[in-house]
């Protein structure tokens, strides 16, 4: 199922994209797309039921803002550094284990809302990503096949980063992963079983219709199965979280001077295969 | 006043502790201690009315857990080597700007709730800190008085961090900030009028009784108000957000080998001057 949420920001509703390409409303059926719905295998089999019984109101799409696809989440995890192509960009060694960092929940917006450039910033970043939304409470997974069944599915993100405020003002790269509106998610979240080898999706972004990153997630040093059993040892995943799982090769850090940061007025579009296409045009914060 | 929240853990209810030291009911007048009512003048203005007109009805505190003082915490920002003696203790040099990195609020904790040592865990540490609690919305603050009128008040924290997953396994801090637990906070949130001064404040830190960490937030590199004004340069600081200021000198990392890292037994207490003191029995996860 392809799931999201439609409506004003705050004020979004739980929808269902059908079959079809037909929006659905599912307010009837559920309170929200959230962690309480991704960790309720069977109210998850009801909106199922209801979708292939053909029973769910349609939608009207037009004009309609899409939501993050995920309503309150607890907290965004981070990989760093997990694509081969991006390492190398960057000239970063490949990492031994995977590089994990938070992102505020805060941050995520819709995949069509503005982002912002945040005040004094010269080099803010882009960088297309698979999420992971975890569906169940992982501690401690031992095995791939574990770390999986905790997965409730996937969504594209973009996890814009400002270069300067993550490397050069001292301390972690928080600093620079944590401005305002930058995490846009979705447009849906995309049931794992929808997805049947999260290491065989092309992803892209695109500057002012330039494309920029054309990677696929077969490059990443840690598969998704590992990240989640890795990042479970570190501390405790709940449903509704969400894991970003790193960008390939193409952001504005990796190229020749001089580099071609973003700034208000540019626009990107960025894409995962079967997880939708998101744009963002940019303004000053 | 003392705002808390006491009950079962995820059923905790709004509470007062009123001049005398008895425990007050505050259910009937708000929903909860969170961003809702500390960005709301106007509700704490009733609840400060109704506290001094006597009529919110005593709780009975036997036996009563105290959970953490604000719910629904959105974010858990934090000062990395804040205090001078403690920098120096690590063999830092002192930063140029505020260190920041963030904590999922899911490791938020009641004051005297168990803490788990991690499995794999040999690093284990204690940090006594004083929390901030957002009570504005906080965009690129410009002077000291303006950040400190976005404060509600301020708490006691305790920072548990694992030293060998933050700084010996890759990456950034986050790794060894984020286990279950590891953010113990309250008891009390002491609103901002009665701390007329949060750089003249003392903390201490026993492990098994004795003495760890006698610090005083006189020696903070950076002070509340400069960290609430910089740390809302590069994220949006919103109602019930908490802001951990970094740690006095005294941890186990700073101590001579071998070091004395926590381990299951052990009992760690912790006090900051006005803001309460909480107990922890650590347990193995």
């Amino acid at each position: 199922m392809k799931l999201l949420r439609v409506g004003p920001a705050g004020a979004e509703r739980p929808a269902l994209l059908d079959q079809n390409g037909t929006l659905r409303d599912l307010s009837a059926l559920v309170d929200d797309v959230d962690g309480g719905l991704l960790g309720d295998a069977s109210a998850l089999d009801r909106v199922r039921a209801a979708a292939g019984a053909g029973v769910l109101p349609a939608l009207d799409a037009t004009g309609l803002r899409i939501g993050p696809p995920v309503g309150r989440i607890g907290k965004v995890v981070c990989i760093g550094l997990n694509y081969h192509g991006h390492a190398a960009e960057v000239g970063a060694a490949i990492p031994a284990e995977p590089v994990v960092f938070l992102k505020a929940s805060d941050t995520v917006v819709g995949p069509d809302d503005t982002v912002l450039v945040p005040r004094g910033s010269v080099k803010t970043d882009w960088e297309v990503e698979l999420a992971i939304v975890i569906g169940r409470t992982a501690r401690y997974l031992e095995t791939d096949e574990e770390a999986l069944a905790h997965v409730a599915g996937y969504a594209l993100a973009h996890d814009v980063s400002e270069r300067e405020f993550q490397i050069e003002r001292g301390g972690t790269w928080d600093k620079g992963k944590n401005c305002e509106t930058f995490n846009p998610l979705g447009p849906w979240l995309v049931t794992a079983d929808e997805v049947p080898d999260p290491q065989d999706l092309g992803l892209k972004l695109w500057v002012n219709g330039e494309l920029k990153q054309d990677g696929h997630t077969s490059d990443q040093i840690f598969p998704v199965a590992e990240v989640v059993r890795y990042v479970s040892r570190f501390m405790t995943l709940y449903p509704g979280d969400v894991i970003n799982t790193g960008t390939p090769a193409g952001v504005a850090m990796g190229q020749p001077e001089p580099k071609p940061y973003l700034r208000a007025g540019d626009v990107v579009e960025l894409e995962i295969e079967g997880l939708g296409r998101q744009r963002q045009e940019l303004k000053s914060a």
